[in-house]
């Protein structure tokens, strides 16, 4: 399947979500773990054009979704600057734009080592909170956490 | 919003919809219309892109759906070719390239007048039937409506 730069734009536009996951560990310091994550979830019969998705972006993972969804996702860092990278030169057209610029503030924090320190974490949060598509309770717990810790 | 040929082709792969709807009017013969139709629904933050569409088209209304959803929508049937044209030219890259040609099928044979004869009406409801996007059990009743009558 051969796509075009402003294909995958409204494709993304269309069907694409930046978000933020969290991730608990009780077992580790700090107890939970924020995660950054371009997603695109589709029908099975559409599987081919997420694979498309990832041939273009050279990166990220095609895997079985709830029920008969697939899903095609992308968490490394490295991986999400170079498709932000793409969204900066290439702009989406709907809300996902500020999501995606969210999104990529997240990742340069992330990529500079800044979950590090409690400061730096809770400027993640932060943003992460400011996200559409997060768990926001278990933001707000993580920030009340850090800002008593 | 400027958007190109190829942005509408990923957005309408992404977020389009070629589906079939049945009403039922029991005061008249035959008591239900068959109606083709084209829907993109969004959040309302994504007005602008559901107007683009509009503008680029020059045909549908921009109309509130449920909740906070707004819905673009197609129904007159001189659009609907206008539209399958388009995509023809610049074809859907997932399974809504089906959709969308069964949805040209039934428009054509609605534009022909084939809906008003009663073989005309079972052939227009057997390609609606085949269509992921309808309501398989009102077209089922119609079916054994139109078989028995």
């Amino acid at each position: 399947m051969e796509i075009s730069p402003d294909w995958v734009v409204g494709f993304v536009d269309g069907a694409g979500c930046f978000r933020v996951r969290v991730r608990r560990r009780p077992q580790r310091t700090p107890p939970y773990e924020v995660i950054p994550e371009f997603a695109v979830i589709r029908h099975r019969r559409d599987i081919q054009a997420l694979y498309a998705l990832k041939r273009f972006f050279g990166c990220g993972v095609v895997r079985p979704d709830q029920g008969e969804g697939y899903a095609y996702r992308v968490q490394r860092l490295e991986c999400l600057e170079r498709i932000c990278e793409f969204f900066l030169r290439h702009p989406l057209k709907t809300r996902q734009n500020v999501e995606m610029r969210r999104l990529r503030r997240m990742v340069l924090l992330m990529k500079a080592g800044r979950q590090e320190s409690r400061e730096g974490l809770l400027e993640i949060v932060e943003v992460a909170s400011r996200m559409t598509a997060a768990d926001h309770e278990a933001l707000e717990e993580i920030r009340r956490a850090l800002r008593a810790g």
